[in-house]
């Protein structure tokens, strides 16, 4: 059992959405707004608000934190509340920190987002440094009971650059990556069969998508790129397995701003949980319709 | 002008040496330690002193915020409070947080590197995701008058993993790294020739060293891995142009921990900074000296 099972035991309870709180003051309904104090206590009261709306329909949350750095020493209080509030209603949360350093600082990394005011369930991981900038997260979570995402062929155009360059020794980098965490997944291995560090697989690209699918079979995909980012559900079910299981399909910006499409005229936080939970549910539809259709 | 030509400057007058403040409360002095209300207050009040001691030795600072994120909320208010004291003394600080990030998330996080609460001179970036996540980066530096290291070639045995991976299209992924940093520079170009986005390029390694000096002649290198990593000054001198000039050269815990070897009794951090200042001086000279052997 690791820490892989929990969140794969969400998603083939309540569908494979993970929801993007990547909250910007700008995606709380304007009126709404006013009545905080300032903008990091209405981004917590969002959050807690969308949190209580999705819970049995959301496998888990995506809290990306360079939104609450963004308003700085009170922003990241709203984060931490934030982790703390999910985690008390019983839910699954990753940390999208995408961190990656040298092992002694991977180690403080670790003890920062695996305990303390910034306990996650899961990191994610970028990869870039190498093998010994992410064993220390591996030691951490096997302790912990936590797991990781570690970015393997991310959701933007810009992973064509780096991500996507052949190497002399066959396939791209995103396989290097990927084939060293297969290699890992054995450690600190899981019930359902998925090692406890999985893999960032964007589905705003449909290219290679299946083969990725097939070739990585022991990595737990986070799937990030759908709604705003212009992937749909037809790209991630290509990444999912043909059960529907496997990975978990993020959504952040379309879900947060739901209220605008649904409900214009919103004008509290509750309303606007209330839209964005509609566009959950919309949207494990959607992908459970593709699922079948592969 | 830009912000690369004052980090040149600062170089040229103090010589290379980057004190990084990877500030653990075990490198504080024990009997000073007790002292503090907490562990986030003896940091904050060691790095103040260090500050105070180094500053016309010095060319500027790194703050790792890995050690301050392990100490939670109290921690960053302590990270905060050392890069406003760097800049209220007049120093230069490079913020050590290795982000890298899709567009969107990237503008989030230079609105908190480059300004408010967390505000500092310089950041370090992961390239992994590409180009359009470095891009917000150099927009922000431009306005903002800031500037960017970005990870090619760093200190840690896993380097080898997938920045030594040999490419396709040739030279290693490093390489590509160096190249599409090297077509940046002239967006924002210095006085002093260098772009606004420099390199991390450890000197723990030397073989390829005084390659990448020669082929990346307009990107100004920060050096980390002297000192407790294993790099020396021979090792740093390679990635200096024959002047000296051309990066900034770090360590962290030699540094810090200064004290043990030179004033083992210590127990106060304004000595234990005064042991930090000596060790500053000393990296300083045996760095100048590998030059002119160079």
């Amino acid at each position: 059992m690791n820490n892989m099972d929990r969140l794969y035991e969400a998603a083939v309870a309540r569908g494979p959405v993970c929801v993007g709180l990547d909250t910007a003051a700008c995606y709380v309904p304007e009126a709404a707004l006013t009545r905080f104090s300032g903008m990091a206590e209405a981004v917590l009261a969002y959050n807690r608000a969308l949190v209580d709306a999705t819970l049995d329909a959301a496998a888990c949350y995506k809290v990306q934190i360079a939104y609450y750095e963004a308003l700085g020493l009170a922003g990241l209080k709203a984060y931490s509340g934030t982790l703390a509030h999910i985690r008390g209603r019983g839910g699954l949360v990753i940390a999208d920190i995408k961190r990656g350093d040298i092992a002694d600082t991977a180690e403080r990394y670790a003890a920062a987002h695996f305990s303390g005011d910034f306990e996650a369930d899961f990191v994610t991981l970028n990869p870039y440094m190498g093998m010994d900038s992410l064993s220390p997260w591996l030691d951490a979570a096997e302790k912990g009971g936590k797991g990781a995402f570690v970015l393997m062929r991310t959701s933007n155009p810009g992973m064509r650059d780096f991500e996507y360059q052949e190497l002399s020794e066959g396939g791209r980098l995103y396989d290097a990556v990927g084939r060293a965490l297969s290699a890992l997944a054995f450690r600190y291995y899981g019930d359902s069969g998925y090692g406890a560090f999985g893999a960032v697989v964007g589905c705003t690209e449909r290219e290679e998508a299946a083969a990725i699918r097939a070739a990585y079979g022991k990595l737990f995909f986070l799937i990030p790129g759908y709604g705003a980012q212009g992937g749909g559900a037809a790209g991630a079910a290509l990444l999912l397995k043909a059960d529907g299981s496997g990975g978990v399909v993020n959504a952040s910006r379309s879900v947060l701003t739901a209220w605008k499409k649904r409900r214009p005229g919103c004008d509290s936080i509750e309303e606007a949980a209330a839209a964005a939970r509609e566009e959950v549910l919309e949207m494990r539809r959607e992908i459970a319709a593709q699922c079948e259709a592969v």
